[in-house]
């Protein structure tokens, strides 16, 4: 078989999509190294000249999803003529219209799996060191501009960031829903919790209740058409 | 050797016992059930009696903290004099008195540490299901009396233990400083994320800013004071 050469930077880039797609299909442990060079065609060796362990092929991963936050991020608070709320809107709607609903679906029901906490884990902490920071930002010009109160930006952006864990449950119910009525029920249960969260960032950054308007609406519907027939997470909710 | 014979329930307890120890000690993956058997003097056959698998044993743990977890609150909850906000104070403030700051300081090490994180999720959640709706019960309390605001109780009691992860982060920090300077500022920067922590407890409750109290000053000095020799975090803490 004629070998393929391809310039490193291509391949480092193929095994991170190919070690991106295994993890979440199989779970961080389930999926292992010769999966990962069978996927993409690589010997051992090759492997290793690109990445010393798993461990650090997951570091590289969680690197490069937080890259792509923040160059969306910078977009954001690169526009000046956007007063802070609108800015903070900006921020919260990200990844969340209808448009990218499958995406949304497809990335929670993998990332939430019993599976994947250390994946999860791993991504959630490197994504933050981005997040919470640029959100910091919104909120010093929200001070500045009057709009928002905060004692420390930073201290704040981390506690409406942590708040997001608060609909992970409300996934997993989503995708359990089997029948119309139950699903009805869990999307309208996951609208009440997006709807408290949105309030509950309003009152810590002392915004008037209402202010934080972070999902399209409709979305939460849109994710559950948009459904993986493989459900990771059914098993787990129905034993609780 | 002669075999000692004891009760069922004494042994199960004993097994309990032994791998919340070794779990926290070198973490859930790398304690095995033979260093488990070994400690409690059983064998493997015997441990398969109690529990069908280590996965098992954790749950079981997770369990148990979670019921010492509901005997607190009952006694908080059955406290018909307190009010709501009194309720809450009680409830925030278990187990961060200075008289527990040593085991405190021990429990958050090994829980927080990189190689827990299974460990800590199985605890978080099962632990999650016996405090958010005994907190509800609070709220909706609150709710009655005036004094508290809340669209759906469950929910904000939620969003407000989720806050308590801000200061996870902290934890490490003040485990990892090195000196008499580092650690008076990580004492002080864990000091500010707990007044921040608060606030936001009180904004999404509806609370007047200062209400909820749920450390009793000196607490944090006290948990630096009973730092333990080993410190599990300190190269995480130093890579990132």
């Amino acid at each position: 078989m004629p070998r393929i050469v391809r310039h490193p930077e291509v391949r480092r880039a193929e095994l991170l999509a190919a070690a991106g797609r295994l993890f979440s299909a199989r779970g961080y442990e389930a999926a292992s190294v010769d999966d990962i060079i069978g996927e993409v065609g690589l010997s051992k060796g090759a492997f290793y000249y690109y990445f010393p362990s798993k461990d650090a092929l997951l570091e590289a991963l969680a690197r490069q999803a937080a890259e792509r936050a923040r160059a969306e991020l910078e977009a954001i608070l690169a526009a000046p003529a956007m007063s802070a709320v609108e800015q903070l809107n900006a921020f919260l709607r990200r990844g969340r219209g209808t448009d990218r609903a499958a995406e949304a679906i497809a990335t929670f029901a993998s990332i939430f799996s019993p599976e994947n906490i250390v994946l999860y884990h791993r991504m959630h902490r490197t994504v933050m060191t981005v997040m919470a920071p640029a959100l910091a930002r919104i909120i010093e010009k929200g001070r500045r501009e009057g709009s928002m109160a905060s004692n420390d930006p930073l201290i704040s952006a981390e506690l409406v960031l942590l708040l997001g864990a608060v609909t992970h449950g409300a996934v997993a119910d989503l995708l359990a829903a089997e029948g119309a009525d139950a699903l009805s029920q869990a999307i309208a249960a996951f609208e009440r919790r997006l709807a408290e969260q949105g309030l509950a960032v309003d009152r810590i950054l002392g915004l008037p209740d209402g202010t934080a308007r972070f999902v399209e609406p409709g979305f939460v519907a849109a994710m559950a058409a948009a459904r993986p027939n493989r459900n990771p997470l059914g098993a787990t909710v129905a034993a609780g």
